[in-house]
């Protein structure tokens, strides 16, 4: 596909006018767009600025409301229930971890849910706010239904990830992943270079493993049956139950203790209803807070230094990846696919925003 | 393999005898007898009495010692850091959950860790302790590094186990699993039946997939490189990195919160020196506990109503199998297998224990 790389700032510029035209204040406008361009920076471009037209259109029909509404539900010291319908995802996810810090700050720990709202992007930006205020950080979301349990043959789970920060030297931790075996968008990616997929990553209507992108594609847009595997695949044997159990894990923590709408019931268009969950953790409650960075940074080291797979020169630890996508995307720009290039126009001319501001140059490139 | 079925109270009796002559109090002897009982009732032999042999030999050879002093490093209200050096798993872990849950009735949360101590049985088991006294529990452990992270060949993290439960009627949510891809039982089940491995079970010492269970075998004894793939098996595309990551937060967790040794620097024989990490949460800090426990049983219901894949007649949701197991083996018996029942006779021998309590007998059955 063609990509141009386009400044970050320029890009920041074009999404922060968008929201504001849309109605939301300029602070907030700030807040969205760090979350969609760090999506981009870590090379995670499914949830990035190629997301935009979803939420754009989203406001445009009212499902979400710019300055929407929130309240608290239920609170004590440690933990907070936030009801929060139609609001926009990532500034509501901001506010819940914000919270979930200042809890843990007073008190060592703090767990925050936030009910009735919609996608916020990366579920790994809010656990690295955590991080940066040297906090274990984890977060959960469910998901409209896209994974099939194990012996079952309908979606009734979310891709649901899962992610946790914790600070490291030279790089945090940082895990960020669905407890699906793969996301929706690897597939469509599959189909559209007509590619068959991996066994054990998707089910057909019958719950059988199939690899005709088209196939699954049809059947879980039409919800004819069929889905995406849980991480572990089809059976047991490669640990299918594994990854159901995350993905109930998932639910538990978001839509069962927040008190809102379950995976199987939350919808795709329109306000999605989905449920967040936050923790900070100070992990100053086992200890010196120097010595126990010090001893995670070491066994990342050891895990990075320890003995490679033939043909491979690099094991990773989570993290690691993203930032030096970060890195590289400063120095090079983003890539901007053409499809995205022309929604970003077709949004920018609407909203009567400055050409000058939407008319995003960059340099093209075949990725 | 040849098996008899024998009553559940003559196993305790005879448990609870060996370990009383092994210098445990009563109590202690009781409890211990409990975990390694539960995890045979609940169908998962390699952690029931089976393992009695390994335990008792490491008492003999001093590596675990009754009554073994342990120390709190570290406590706040929330949370507590346990030093056990050659303490007897079982034990240290009942005493962690049950601080876990005290923490918990008094401010909602509670987490404890325990280092330096040995194997601790099943992990559900202390979970369903939180379940017991109405709350959200959570356990995990490292072990001796057996898991090769993606891209290595060298095991660098344990099975790791993640253990979560939480209220449900009728059937508590029971989640209790490795976060390899397969148990090294498994892989002994497999060499005992000279059956092939399926792919991206194990590495061998170059980081590949193997097959071969007994040269995979051999290479894990000997430290000679490879060893068991993380859930997600051999590759990205599969979701390896997920289960290599979820590996690493249990090591979080646990040795490195806990201050312990980490798994590649725990030991498989002598005072294995592993850590435990147990957290129980009062999910009231969410709202009304009868409210959240309905909607979490209705949840599970609704996933076993949900359509059944091709030749599948249920869907099962995390406990069950373990709940339908005990209820089956409390009238069966439980089965023992031959190598295990003559090493309980060697040992009740061995400890001049009545020969009425190490005589045991059942009804034979091949399984």
């Amino acid at each position: 596909m063609a990509y141009q790389f386009i400044d970050e700032q320029a890009i920041r510029s074009y999404c922060e006018a968008v929201f504001e035209k849309c109605g939301f204040s300029t602070q907030d406008s700030q807040d969205i767009t760090d979350v969609l361009l760090t999506a981009d920076l870590y090379g995670i471009e499914s949830h990035g600025v190629q997301r935009l037209i979803r939420y754009y259109q989203a406001i445009q029909e009212g499902s979400i409301i710019a300055e929407a509404p929130w309240e608290t539900v239920f609170e004590t010291p440690l933990s907070k229930v936030i009801d929060a319908p139609r609001s926009m995802g990532q500034i509501m996810a901001k506010l819940g971890m914000n919270t979930a810090i200042e809890k843990a700050k007073q008190h060592g720990v703090g767990l925050v849910t936030v009910r009735g709202t919609n996608h916020f992007g990366i579920a790994g930006y809010y656990t690295q706010m955590a991080a940066q205020a040297d906090m274990l950080g984890i977060c959960m979301t469910n998901t409209e239904a896209i994974a099939v349990p194990t012996f079952g043959r309908k979606a009734m789970l979310g891709t649901n990830p899962i992610a946790v920060s914790m600070p490291a030297d030279p790089i945090d931790f940082l895990f960020d992943v669905s407890t699906t075996v793969v996301t929706r968008g690897k597939i469509e990616v599959y189909n559209k270079n007509e590619k068959p997929l991996h066994d054990g990553w998707a089910a057909d209507q019958t719950g059988e493993s199939c690899t005709d992108a088209q196939q699954v594609l049809n059947h879980i847009i039409g919800k004819l049956g069929g889905g995406i595997f849980p991480v572990g695949g089809a059976a047991e044997e490669t640990g299918s139950h594994k990854g159901y159990g995350l993905g109930l894990i998932v639910e538990l923590f978001t839509s069962i203790l927040g008190g809102g709408t379950t995976s199987p019931h939350v919808k795709r268009s329109g306000n999605s209803d989905t449920t967040f969950f936050f923790a900070a953790i100070d992990y100053g409650l086992f200890g010196d807070k120097t010595i126990i960075k010090k001893r995670m940074s070491e066994l990342l080291e050891e895990l990075r230094q320890s003995p490679k797979a033939e043909g491979r020169t690099r094991i990773y630890t989570h993290g690691e990846k993203e930032q030096e996508s970060l890195l590289q995307k400063k120095q090079s720009g983003i890539p901007i696919n053409d499809k995205t290039l022309s929604e970003m126009r077709m949004i920018g001319e609407t909203l009567a925003i400055e050409p000058t501001i939407y008319n995003l140059q960059g340099q093209q490139k075949e990725v």
